[in-house]
């Protein structure tokens, strides 16, 4: 690949009741998005398993295991990055919420577990409480690329304008979002928060959503996107099963803050983001 | 007012090479605005002046001033609150872009000098550099209303996330951002900005921008603007003089925070926004 750019795809995979079904369509498409050229690929959040916290101890393992086992080996097979969306993970007698990310060579180069838990009520909306059987990560994970240094962080994570600002600091040009959001609070936020923090950050952000499925508990919002250091939408679907493609040129994130000096410009003498 | 309501009135004033005429023509609107319920009133950046380096020396004056008495005044006599948008203020042989404001008794309750100086150079677009002749400002600047604590930013201070979150953390629940964005950063930032700004910190956000004058050398983009804590705009206009208005309800920002808990669920324990 050219050394300012990068071809990313988000699958917006079809998730069904079967875990074996998941990972092998995972898998397949994971194929397809290499063959277009992909450098990177983005799995979705709960990517194995119907999303739903009745389903998290049923459909989780350890890692390593048979999930990341069969992510590994398609990273290495088809010779791409892979943020591996995340799956239900068993650690003791805990679960986590965890995203594993791929070189190209199969090796494991970092791996995230949701800092944030999706805990919400909306009244006539939705109820949600991940907390209810899943514990919060506790740590940032960020991986590098020959090219880009890339930010991880799982769906209600991107609520937190703070880890976006965090990851800027740490050098990220990408930031990655592996996200289920809802029927509720998908139409009026998912855009606006990944527009928001790429604006904010002056960097490429990324989203990859399961398809929704109208007959399983929780009914995905989907419209996995890419947005552009400029708060610019490139890519973008609807609810179906898709790959969505963008073209990042890494020069571009440069040139954003060249063009709107933001880093030098923050007042650090006033405020600042401080990572503990 | 009722404890939770606040009636908020953004000028979208059509701003001349006349300082008199601009101020008079402020105070009549200002007027107008009270005699339609509004409790808050706020006037746009650079409201006295042409916005051009060029002339903040030129219109620039001392607060108190002859501007400055005439907000005074017209807060007292329409017996509002008045964010009175900002006017090139001479201190010494120091000039900032400077916005007071002022309660229904006529007293100045807070004055924010624009602590980020707009600086940018976008090919093909715009190249602005306030700081030719600007010093900026370096203090946060809130004021409390009977119900509602406010922060103040101007213009440029808007794309600082940062400033922001601190203004949350100080128990803010608006923010007002007088403002004059141009051609080529307001289609596509300065609603996003303000909807971003609500949304993360769940509250309210308002801007007041001067109409566009297409025979002045900065053309301002207008659409002041007012969102709510979910992220919604929920009044707006186009670049013609207006005035738009807004009824806020404060119980609605501490529902917003009770349906999505982010208050609590921040990860301070990871990272933290420090005021200095």
């Amino acid at each position: 690949m050219a050394a300012a750019k990068l071809r990313l795809a988000c699958i917006q995979l079809a998730v069904g009741a079967v875990k074996k079904d998941n990972i092998s369509r995972a898998v397949q498409k994971i194929s397809e998005a290499a063959a277009a050229g992909a450098h990177l690929v983005t799995l979705p959040e709960c990517f194995n398993s119907p999303y739903g916290t009745k389903y998290f101890s049923q459909y989780a393992e350890s890692i390593p295991g048979e999930t990341t086992a069969a992510l590994k080996e398609a990273a290495k097979a088809s010779g791409v990055w892979l943020v591996g969306g995340s799956i239900p993970e068993q650690d003791g007698d805990k679960l986590y919420n965890t995203c594993t990310v791929w070189n190209p060579q199969g090796d494991m180069v970092a791996k995230h577990r949701k800092i944030h838990l999706f805990d919400i009520s909306v009244p006539g909306g939705i109820t949600f409480k991940e907390s209810e059987t899943l514990s919060p990560g506790s740590s940032f994970t960020t991986f590098d690329m020959p090219n880009c240094k890339v930010g991880v962080g799982i769906c209600y994570d991107m609520r937190f304008a703070e880890l976006a600002l965090v990851y800027n600091q740490m050098g990220c040009k990408l930031l990655v979002y592996p996200g289920a959001f809802n029927m509720t609070t998908g139409p009026v936020h998912w855009e606006l928060l990944q527009r928001g923090r790429a604006l904010d950050n002056q960097l490429y952000v990324a989203t990859a959503s399961p398809a929704r499925d109208t007959s399983a508990d929780y009914h995905a919002w989907g419209h996995s996107t890419v947005v552009n250091p400029w708060g610019e939408v490139i890519s973008t679907t609807e609810a179906d099963e898709d790959i969505i493609y963008a073209d990042l040129d890494l020069d571009y994130v440069e040139k954003v803050r060249q063009m709107v000096p933001l880093p030098v410009q923050k007042r650090n003498d006033l405020y600042q983001v401080v990572k503990k």
